[in-house]
């Protein structure tokens, strides 16, 4: 089997970029069938490329910094890709739409995408057909592993199990870290929980949230997610603004654009979640917020729901996910749980998904 | 690209093979590039094989019922799969040590292999050796998914750890579901016990364990799925016997050959383990039978723990299994739980292996 070369563009140079380099140039390093060029990497301002002797992963940051190019717009660096011989994995790690909204037209040029980004597959569903009858037709593949549970695969072990033929019942998930988090000081399963607009003043402290964690606490990440899930389990859903989703953020903060003023204000509205910890905590039970697919009815749901103290998804600890797959094969559900969220194991489902499209485009 | 025909050959007629044959008859049906031929299935005592139109899957029991071919021994099988030009799979459901120990011989005439049995992979470390150098030099594939966890993807997510170039720090494994049963009906959570021997007959009641319950509570299984992981991490595991394994079969019980008998002197024994159950409760915990493998120290070991009531492996209920996998990158253990038992899940776990075999043979 002769050697397959595969060309390798990086489009971004935040914190999964830093965490994805040093994995990649160990992957660079492993002895095997294919040859892995690291070619091209971009930050928002700056371009930094070498087609023939390609760059290395782990200077790649720093020949970035020093490079004089200027920026390149995606279709200069899909026309750069195409002036090599070889195949070519584009890494999107930007997290833009407008990059996501171009992915059929990368697919068609024959050009693999591997990306932590959900905006491609949870934005219209227009796009997410697009994109997956782009792939049918071309000799590329898109892996979007790291887009639901970060390193955690989740999304291998759905396809698996349509793959199998399995059939899926139920899917229901704590996918944000944050709000696990935040939910596990508020209403922890052992000892006393603290108010709950302590509780996600903390998660902020330890850097769990975005910068306004209004951001967090409206669900919407939650349901893009259970989207992902949802359309790979055969469901047709539109978009996250088609679902029923109870959002945290009180109404009367809802416009509250800066993170400082939300997080003063929160603290007005304790009562009314304690009062809801207090009716489930009368029940022996604990809220947590989570999303479901429920394929028999064919709806997709995200909010806070009660959970036995014993329940996996009420033990989560820190910002960990947890998934279960209800199907009809498996007589109890199939529960994968670990940490969803982090540099490194979001690097490390970009670096699984290499390692498939490179083993499935490898002839 | 050329359709790429498969022969499938099944040994053993027992429960695997009675969940496994409808859900090949449904990945048979499936449009694709490679076509499953089902070529070959025996039981201890007959075969039936049709290398020129296939057997039908449906009928493929009441077709081996009725055939008037005697039992064939393996040489023989490879042997008949060798006069056909297409790619050979073994189907190993027959448990037995005698087929094990062949492997490597299949191996060598480029026979893929995809089996349940542990027989063969936690068995002499020579004979896994053997077989992963025998795969190594042909062009065929051996799957051992189903061997631990049955149709949980345990051994496929160790080996994306792996794979994708993270560091196995520990695992953890609750891995029999006969044992969960019994600790979970002993040891709950959440309420009062039952004495031991009550809860070793009601597993037995409810088809859990082995004809005599001494083979589940020896730790032998337990064991032998810890010597996988462990191989399969890079330790050079002997065998069952070379590590330590705390029974829970009382030593004056040890070499009572009958079931029935077992479990009337088992009630002798209650005391001893009420007292160790009084305990873990005094200290807010349950015991529960786990092993694990720690990669630092080069060890493996097997046998009761106590785990917080609130910790997954506490949690586990019914016939479930839950495997934890501690690593360098990931900042909490990843978690995959669920039903670790059963005829459907093990021949999902086949399906898997097959699917896998098809598409990295398939050219």
């Amino acid at each position: 089997m002769p050697t397959q070369q595969f060309n390798l563009a990086i489009l971004g140079s935040g914190g999964v970029t830093k965490a994805f380099l040093p994995q990649l140039e160990w992957l660079i390093a492993q002895p095997g069938s294919r040859k892995l060029n690291l070619s091209f990497i971009s930050s928002s301002k700056k371009a930094c490329y070498d087609f023939e002797n390609g760059l290395c992963a782990e200077t790649a940051l720093e020949d970035l910094a020093a490079s004089q190019q200027a920026f390149l717009s995606l279709l200069e660096v899909l026309n750069l890709l195409e002036t090599s011989p070889h195949k070519a994995i584009l890494i999107d790690n930007t997290g833009a739409q407008d990059v996501a909204d171009q992915y059929p037209e990368v697919l068609k040029r024959d050009i693999s995408i591997v990306t932590p980004s959900k905006k491609a597959f949870a934005g219209s569903y227009r796009l997410w057909q697009d994109i997956f009858a782009a792939e049918a037709a071309s000799n590329a593949k898109v892996y979007i592993e790291s887009s639901v549970g970060a390193g955690l695969p989740m999304i291998a072990l759905l396809k698996n199990l349509l793959q199998s033929g399995d059939e899926i019942i139920k899917i229901e998930g704590a996918l944000s870290g944050t709000l696990s988090s935040i939910y596990s000081s508020f209403a922890p399963v052992d000892g006393k929980g603290i108010s709950w607009s302590a509780a996600v003043q903390k998660a902020k402290d330890l850097g769990f949230t975005e910068p306004n964690p209004r951001d967090d606490l409206n669900g919407l990440d939650v349901a893009r997610k259970l989207i992902v899930f949802a359309r790979l389990a055969g469901l047709s859903v539109e978009s996250a603004y088609s679902i029923p989703i109870q959002s945290l953020v009180p109404k009367e903060l809802e416009a509250v654009q800066s993170g400082e003023d939300f997080l003063q204000q929160l603290p007005e509205f304790d009562s009314h979640m304690e009062k809801a910890r207090n009716e489930a905590e009368a029940l022996g039970k604990v809220p947590r917020y989570v999303g479901s697919v429920d394929m028999v009815s064919g709806t997709v749901k995200v909010g806070p729901e009660l959970f036995d103290k014993t329940h996996p998804v009420a033990g989560l600890k820190g910002s960990d996910n947890l998934v279960s797959f209800y199907t009809k094969r498996y007589p109890s559900p199939l529960i994968l749980q670990g940490a969803g969220a982090g540099g490194d194991v979001t690097a490390m489902g970009l670096i699984g998904g290499i390692i498939k499209v490179t083993s499935e485009l490898s002839t």
